[in-house]
C-alpha cells in the first residue's frame, strides 16, 4: 500500500532545463547586444562547454566566458550577462505542466508528499518558495545536508524515516533512471521513472530499475491506483484476515 | 570653462540607499513569514549590525544572520531572505528624482558626462545598465579597476585623462564630502556636494571642499550657468583677446 509519494525537484516539478537554456540564451544575447565582440552561436557554443566542465551550479560563467574567448575582462559585458540571466530565471521559472493539479490530487487521495533532491539548497529553496510548492510537501530532503548525492541510500532511507514510512509504502517519481530510479529501488521503494527534459534518453542501462515509465504526469493517479488495487485484490492484510 | 560633469553613482545618480532599506525590511519580513522564530526588529537590527561589521558587498549576510540569531542553519529561510531581497532591488530600483531630465540637459547644452564610483564593478553596471543609463555616459570609471577608492587622486586623474580635460574643465558632482569631495577637489576639479541620503549629514568636516552644495538635482545647470557665465565676464581668454 503505497502512502507516500517522493518527487525529484529539477526536471520533474520545476521545468528546470527548458528555464536554464533559455536564460543563458538571454544571457549571451545581451551580451553580444552591448558589444561582446563575437557571434552568438561562438559565445553560446562556448558558455555550455564551460558550463559542462565548470558545472550549472558554478557563479562566474560569464567572467570565464570571457577568458575563454580572449576578450579582457569587461564588468559592463558580465553585468549585461548577469541582468538577462537573472530576468529571465525570474520571469520564467515554471513547474512542469501538470504538476499542481497532480498534487492537489494526490493529496485530496490522502497521499503524503515529498522531495528528494540534490543541488545547492538555497537554489533548491529559491525554486520551492517562489512557485510557492512548500505547501504541498510533508518533507522535504536535498541531499547536501547530509553531505551526500543521490543514488547515495543514506538519503532516500533518511526521507523514509523522516516521515515515518516503510520503503514498500513509498513510491519515487524522477527524471534520471540513475539517481532517482536506480537509489529508490536500492532501498525497496517503487519506482516511477519520468521521461522527462535532458535525461529522456540517458542512462537507460539503469532501465531495469524502473517499475514504471510515464511521459506525462498525467499517468501518475492511474498507476498510483493500479498498485493499490493490485495489492488489495492480491488478498487483505492479516489485520483484516484477523477481524 | 566646465566643458566635463563627473558623477558618482550611489545616492548621486541611483536612489541607493532607499532601495537598500526596502530590500532589507522585504527579506526580514519575509524569514519571518516563513518561521525565523525572532520578532521583526530583533532581526532588522541584528542584519543592520551585521552588514555595518562585514560591509553591504558580503554575500552572505542571511547565512550569518542566523548564526547571530543562534539559529541553526536553514536553507529555506536563508532561500525567503534572498527571495524578498532580489524582488525589491530588480522591481524598485530607481534613479534619484529628476536624474534623467538633468542629464539630458546637460547633453543639450553641449556637457560630456562621466561617472566615477567605488563598489563591486559588476553590481555597479548592473544598476546602471539597468536602468539604461549607460548611454548618456562618455566615461564610466570603477575605482576597483584600479585597484584603489575615491578619494585616491588616481582615480579622479584617471577619468579627466581618459575623457581628455584638464581638472578646471571638470565638476564632480557626489553625495560623500570625503570620497567625492575632498577627492574631485584634492586634483584640482570643480566641485558640487548634493546632500542626499545617509550621508547627508555626515563627514562635514570636509565640508571647506565642496564648491557648491545643494539639496536638490534641478540646481545643476543653474550653478553650471553661473560659473561659466563668472569665467566670461571676469575677462575673455587669451585666444579671444589675440584675435
Amino acid at each position: 500500500m503505497i502512502k507516500v509519494v517522493f518527487f525529484d525537484l529539477d526536471d520533474t516539478i520545476v521545468d528546470t532545463t527548458r528555464l536554464a537554456e533559455m536564460a543563458r540564451r538571454n544571457a549571451i544575447e545581451n551580451m553580444v547586444r552591448h558589444g561582446l565582440p563575437v557571434d552568438f552561436d561562438t559565445a553560446y557554443g562556448e558558455l555550455l562547454e564551460l558550463i559542462k566542465e565548470y558545472g550549472s551550479n558554478f557563479n562566474r560563467h560569464f567572467d570565464y566566458l570571457l577568458r575563454r574567448l580572449e576578450i579582457p575582462y569587461d564588468p559592463k559585458l558580465v553585468a549585461a550577462g548577469v541582468i538577462s540571466y537573472h530576468n529571465t530565471k525570474f520571469a520564467y521559472l515554471r513547474t512542469v505542466r501538470g504538476v499542481r493539479r497532480l498534487l492537489l490530487e494526490l493529496q485530496k487521495d490522502g497521499y503524503r508528499l515529498g522531495i528528494i533532491t540534490d543541488g545547492d539548497p538555497i537554489k533548491q529553496w529559491e525554486k520551492i518558495l517562489r512557485l510557492e510548492l512548500d505547501p504541498y510537501f510533508d518533507e522535504v530532503l536535498i541531499s547536501d545536508s547530509l553531505g551526500v548525492k543521490k543514488p547515495h541510500p543514506r538519503i532516500f532511507k533518511r526521507a523514509l524515516r523522516d516521515i515515518g514510512v516503510k520503503p514498500e509504502e513509498a513510491l519515487m517519481v524522477g527524471d534520471r533512471l540513475y539517481s532517482d530510479i536506480y537509489g529508490a529501488k536500492n532501498v525497496g521503494m517503487t519506482t516511477i521513472w519520468f521521461r522527462y527534459g535532458k535525461y529522456a534518453d540517458r542512462e537507460l542501462e539503469y532501465l531495469d530499475y524502473a517499475d514504471f515509465t510515464m511521459n506525462s504526469l498525467e499517468e501518475l493517479p492511474g498507476i498510483l491506483r493500479g498498485l493499490n488495487l493490485e495489492e488489495s485484490e492480491a488478498g487483505p492484510d492479516k489485520e483484516i484476515h484477523a477481524d
